[in-house]
C-alpha cells in the first residue's frame, strides 16, 4: 500500500505514468474505475478548491465520498487526531484525504490506518497534488522540461506549494530560481533573487504564489502595495515575453498577479484547476484501484 | 446554453413544457437522465429547504452533487466571488446552483462560467424556482389560470419570492393584488390593499409570505402581534371560502398563518415542498440534459 | 412502517435476525439493496463518528444520502423542528436519521413524517444503534450471552449509550452491574458499585463510558484525575483477566481507559466502530428495503 504524503513518494517513472492517465481524464468523462470504493475527505482547515477538486475527481471515477468537516466536530469531545483517524479507518474506507494546519499530520496518521492517506496540504510542509498538477500543466507546453528555467515568486518560506514544487521540479531537471523578499526566502542551495525584474529575461515559466496574509500574525512587509511593487506579475513586467504564468490560487488580484495578466492567454490559472481534477483522478486511481 | 436567473428566462411555452415533465417526476422515482452529470451547489446564505430540494432533485435524476458551504471558505482567503465561480467552472461541472445575499450575483456569475447557473435565491431580487413551483401547484387545482384572482400577502417589498411570483403570475394572466402594510409595498401598477379582510371575498388563491424578520435591522412594524392582527391567515378569516392557501416556507406560525389553517386541507404548504423537488428536476433536466 | 427510536422498538427475534444480516455486511462490500433509496441525515448536534457511520452504511447499500447540518440552518428562521421535519418528509425521502440534544425529539418527529425515523442519539435518552452494535460485538465473543456479567462504568445517569444498553442487555439476559460515583448513578433496581476494583473479578465484560464533560455545566467531580483513579480501566486493573473491554468512543484517554489498555487486544473499540457500520446497514435495510 502506498500513501501520498509528499512528492518524494512517487518516482519520476511513477509521475510520468500518472501523467499519461491524467491526460486521458482531461475529457471530464465519468468512469467506473473506483465504482466500488469509498473515500473519506477530512479537512481540519477550510478549503473550497482542494476539497471540491478531490471530491469531483473521486465522483468522476465512480467512487462514493463522505466529507467530514472536522473543524467543528469530535475534536471538541477531547479525542485525539489519531483516534479520529483510527476510527474513520475502522469504517473501512478505501482512502482518506486529509488537510491539516500542522505539518506532519498526514504522515503520522498514515501509521494509524490501513488505507492510503492523501495529503491535501499540511501546514507549510507539503501539498503534493498541487505540485503534481503544476508540473503536469508545464508538460502540456514543453516537450522536454530538462533545463527549463522557472522563477518561483512570493512567500516561499511559508508555502507548502513552493516546498512541494521545489522538490518535484528540481528532481525533474528544471532550473529553479526563488524570488522573494529576504524574510520570505528559505535556506536554500538554489539561485535566489529579491527582484522579479532581475530574472524575468532569463525564465520560461513564472510561478507566482499566494501571499499568505492569513498565516502571518505580524504583517512582515510594510504593506501589500509595497510587496506588489516588487513581486506582482504585471502586464508591464511580462511585456511580450513568451512565458508561461502559473499560480496555485486563490490569487490575490493586483498583489500576486494584476488583472491584465489574469486575462492574458499566457496565464494558465484556470487550466491548472482543470488539470487538478484530472491529476487527482490519476492519483486516486494509482493509490486505490 | 441557458441559465435560470429569473423567471423571465423562460417563455410561457417553456414553462408549460417544464410542468409536463414535473408532473411525471411527482412519482418520486429515481431516474438516469443526468447519470453522467456533476452539479455543484454553492450557498453563500444558509438554507435547509432549497439546498436539500435541489440536491434531492439532482440525485433523483442520477447526477452527482458536490455541495459547497462557502459562508466559511476561500472568500476568507481574499478571493473574489467571480474567481471562485471561474475556478469551480474550471473543474467541469454541468451546472452550478447558487444562493447569495446580494441581488444580481447569479447574473454576474453567469458571465464567468461555461455551464448553466441556477439562481437559488439572490437577495430581495429573485427566486425563480420558488415561483415556478408555486405556479405549478396552482395548475394542479385550476384548469385555466387566466383571470384567476390571487392575493400576495406580507413583506412584498423585501421578498424575492414575491418579486419572482409577480413577474411570472402576471405573465400567466393571473389577476394579482398585493396586500401589505404601506412600508412593505413596492411601487407597483398592480392593485394593492392594506388589509387582507378587504380582499378575502374576491380571491381564489392566497399566497402568504414569510415575515422576513432577519432582513430588517430595525423592527418596522410595532410588533409581530400587531402585524398578525391584520395579515395573518386565520381560520376565522378564511371561513368556509374555497380558497387555495400557499406559503413558500418556512412559516412563522400564528404570524403568517395560524395553526388551524396550517392543518387545514386548503393549505398546500407541504404539497408545494413536494412539487418543488419535481419542478427542480424538470429545470435541471431542461438546462443540462 | 417501523421506526427505531429506542431499543424496545425491536424484539429479541428481530435483533437476532438483524445480527445475521450485519454479519454478512462485515465484508464491507458495496451492495444494491437500497439502490433506489434516498436517506436524509439531519444532525442538530455535531458528530463525526455516528453521522459518517450512518452515511457510509447507507452508501454501501447503494442509497443516496443528503446530509443536513441544521445547527446553522432554518431553525434560525423561526421554523419549528416539526415543520422542518414535515418539510423534509414532503421531499419524499425513504428514511430520516436524526440526532438532537433534547430527549424525545425523534419520537415526536415520527408523528410528523411518512418515512422511518432512525434515532442517532437524543439527549441523555437513547442511542439505539450504539446499543445494538455493542451487543453485536459481544455476540462475536460469546456463544450464549444469557447470564454473562457486564459492568457498565462511568457517567451512567447522563449517558444515552448506557440507557439504551441497559434496556437491551437486560432483555438479552445479561447480568448488569452499574459502576459509578453516586451522583452518576440513576435510580435503578440493578446491582451498583462505586468502585470498579470491587467488581472487576466478577465480570466477563467491561463497558467504559465517555466522561461527558461537555454536558456538565458545573464540574461535579473534583477533577478528571480523581475520577480516573477510581474508574479508569487500566492495565493494572485488568491484569491478565479474560475480560472483553468496550467503549462507545470517543475515548478520553487515561480518564476512561488508559493508553496501555487501548493498545491491548482485549479492547474492542475499533472493532465496535467497524461493527457499527454493518449493524447500521442491517437497520437501514430492515426499516427501508
Amino acid at each position: 500500500m502506498q500513501h501520498l504524503i509528499n512528492t518524494r513518494d512517487f518516482s519520476i517513472d511513477e509521475v510520468n505514468e500518472l501523467f499519461k492517465r491524467a491526460e486521458l481524464f482531461l475529457d471530464e468523462k465519468p468512469r467506473d474505475i473506483l465504482k466500488e470504493k469509498m473515500i473519506i475527505t477530512i479537512f481540519f482547515e477550510n478549503s473550497t478548491r482542494t476539497r471540491s477538486s478531490f471530491e469531483i475527481a473521486a465522483k468522476r471515477l465512480g467512487a462514493n465520498v463522505v466529507s467530514l468537516d472536522v473543524s467543528k466536530s469530535s475534536s471538541s469531545k477531547g479525542e485525539t487526531l489519531f483516534d479520529t483517524a483510527a476510527n474513520l479507518d475502522a469504517m473501512g474506507p478505501d482512502a482518506i484525504v486529509v488537510r491539516h494546519k500542522n505539518s506532519g499530520v498526514p504522515h503520522i496518521l498514515s501509521n494509524y490506518v490501513n488505507c492510503p492517506i492523501l495529503n491535501g496540504g499540511d501546514g507549510p510542509h507539503a501539498h503534493p497534488t498541487q505540485a503534481l498538477l503544476d508540473l503536469f500543466t508545464m508538460t502540456r507546453y514543453f516537450n522536454d522540461l530538462q533545463g527549463v528555467k522557472i522563477a518561483i515568486v512570493g512567500d516561499i518560506k511559508n508555502s507548502r506549494v513552493a516546498n512541494s514544487n521545489i522538490e518535484l521540479l528540481t528532481r525533474y531537471g528544471l532550473d529553479v530560481t526563488l524570488v522573494a523578499p529576504p524574510h520570505f526566502l528559505p535556506e536554500t542551495t538554489l539561485k535566489t533573487s529579491h527582484n522579479i525584474k532581475e530574472v524575468i529575461d532569463d525564465v520560461q515559466i513564472v510561478m507566482s504564489l499566494r501571499t499568505q496574509t492569513e498565516r502571518h500574525k505580524n504583517q512582515i512587509y510594510g504593506s501589500l502595495k509595497d510587496y506588489a511593487k516588487d513581486f506582482c506579475i504585471t502586464e508591464e513586467l511580462m511585456g511580450d515575453r513568451d512565458i508561461l504564468l502559473l499560480h496555485p490560487g486563490p490569487v490575490h488580484r493586483n498583489v500576486d498577479i494584476d488583472d491584465a495578466m489574469l486575462r492574458d492567454s499566457r496565464c494558465k490559472v484556470l487550466e491548472q484547476v482543470k488539470n487538478g481534477v484530472a491529476v487527482r483522478m490519476a492519483v486516486l486511481e494509482k493509490l486505490i484501484a
